[in-house]
């Protein structure tokens, strides 16, 4: 998402992206205090929304922000038909903050949520081809990466130094074993068998990670929801980042270890990457993992 | 601060407070991407103004984000003029964000920080005389607690449990040691010592704290700068939290260790009390820690 949307859904009111302005006393600004998602839509379908729906349900549950997410499908609707993207490809962003208060650390009682939406045009690519150099350093966020939240400076702050370092994506060991990326999630495979840190609170739970899983299961590829150490990062044979819109990517070089020369990343990763490539063309809202 | 103040600076403007307004796409609002300060005027003076415009400086510095300092002083003293709180006693609250970007992690490039603050009349007690009390929990906050950052979720979860539970305020210990709390610091006496977690990157370094230990030095109180392990909270004779608006305020109850009954706080901490009010009352700009 490198452009402006055309228009934003405001608590209500679809508007100009330029008029789309919050209270300097959103606790959103004030202090990252929001839940986010993102999602994606193709073949006229969010690709597994519901599962994003509940995710987004579950972290607001986390933090104890009450807002009814029974209305915010029609609100989708109304936001998609509004910018002509209903149905079209495309990404959607949504933001819920816990509302409008006088700044003060504690919960504010009886305050509305503020919801935030917008699409852009968006088309993933049947695969993605890039061939990824990640950078990895000491996992310094907090300890409820669980949580879908918009306090991401540590996040930002990862990524931002791995971009303008040359790389693509900033990866995190925490304790010495690899966790994820600042905003994807890490894969190893070694022996054929695919590794991935275990769904815990060290790490955001990928709606894609979990249809990779589900990938992996369907056709009998063994994987293992375990954290790979920092020290073996170079044992392993090959390793992948996924995400909403990253699908998967695979990694050619992480720190001074390059898993591959050329532009062919390795026979599991492609593998996977061709049966996800499947799985979005056969995709309807009934597939769930 | 648990009022709305009457205007608020908002990039250059002065505008009322229900009419500033920044835009959803403000890396404040989308990432909790931004750094903030809060200091108190009293007497004409802004209490220890210096030292809190170094650490706002030093903390942008940390995460990147550049923005002129040298003519902040300008726009705090318009700010002060037009709300009719120049050399009044007041709070000011001051945030700077990376500015407004469509969306995506890594730093944008060319875009003018936001700049936010506003001023409400605020009068310091002149001894804080709450008698606390606080609980406890592991400390699942991000590794660079030195930096003032807006991303605060972690902090607001904490202290609103906290005060949902009947509590001033949430402390912290991570591996097994003391930090702070969720926006304060804190500090132990035992056998006439001193104690509080040295300012690594573990705690946010106040400025209260660090003229604790300022009135320790000069008054031949002894103090260390070492973390009290949580197993030893109620081995220890007094303990309080310090904060810009909390001043010095006596800890009575930590979890379930009472640390006195009746009203009277440890001799120590009332000392310290009494000559943290000394110190303002002949405080000049000129006073440094």
């Amino acid at each position: 998402m490198t452009n402006y949307p055309k228009k934003v859904y405001l608590n209500g009111e679809i508007i100009n992206a330029a008029d789309a302005k919050i209270s300097v006393f959103d606790r959103g600004f004030l202090f990252g205090d929001g839940i986010y998602e993102v999602m994606v839509q193709f073949n006229g379908n969010f690709f597994f929304g519901a599962a994003h729906m509940t995710r987004l349900e579950s972290c607001l549950k986390k933090v104890n922000i009450e807002f009814d997410i029974s209305t915010l499908q029609e609100k989708i609707d109304q936001l998609l038909k509004n910018t002509a993207l209903d149905s079209k490809d495309c990404m959607l962003y949504i933001q819920v903050t816990r509302g409008v208060a006088p700044r003060k650390h504690s919960f504010p009682k009886d305050v509305a949520p503020t919801l935030m939406m917008y699409a852009i045009p968006f088309t993933l690519p049947e695969i993605n081809t890039k061939l990824l150099s990640v950078v990895s350093q000491t996992d310094f966020r907090w300890h409820r990466c669980d949580i879908k939240m918009t306090s991401l400076l540590g996040n930002i702050m990862a990524n931002g130094f791995a971009i303008e370092n040359g790389h693509n994506e900033a990866i995190f060991h925490r304790n010495g074993l690899m966790t994820e990326g600042s905003h994807s999630n890490l894969f190893f495979i070694k022996d054929g068998v695919v590794y991935t840190h275990p769904a815990d609170e060290h790490i955001l739970n990928g709606i894609t990670r979990e249809i990779v899983l589900k990938i992996c299961r369907d056709n009998d590829i063994t994987y293992v929801e375990k954290a790979i150490s920092f020290e073996n990062i170079h044992t392993m044979d090959e390793a992948f980042l996924t995400g909403t819109s990253t699908q998967i990517a695979s990694i050619k070089k992480m720190d001074d270890h390059i898993y591959y020369d050329g532009d062919q990343p390795g026979a599991i990763t492609h593998k996977l990457q061709e049966l996800f490539s499947q799985l979005k063309r056969n995709y309807t809202p009934d597939v769930s993992y």
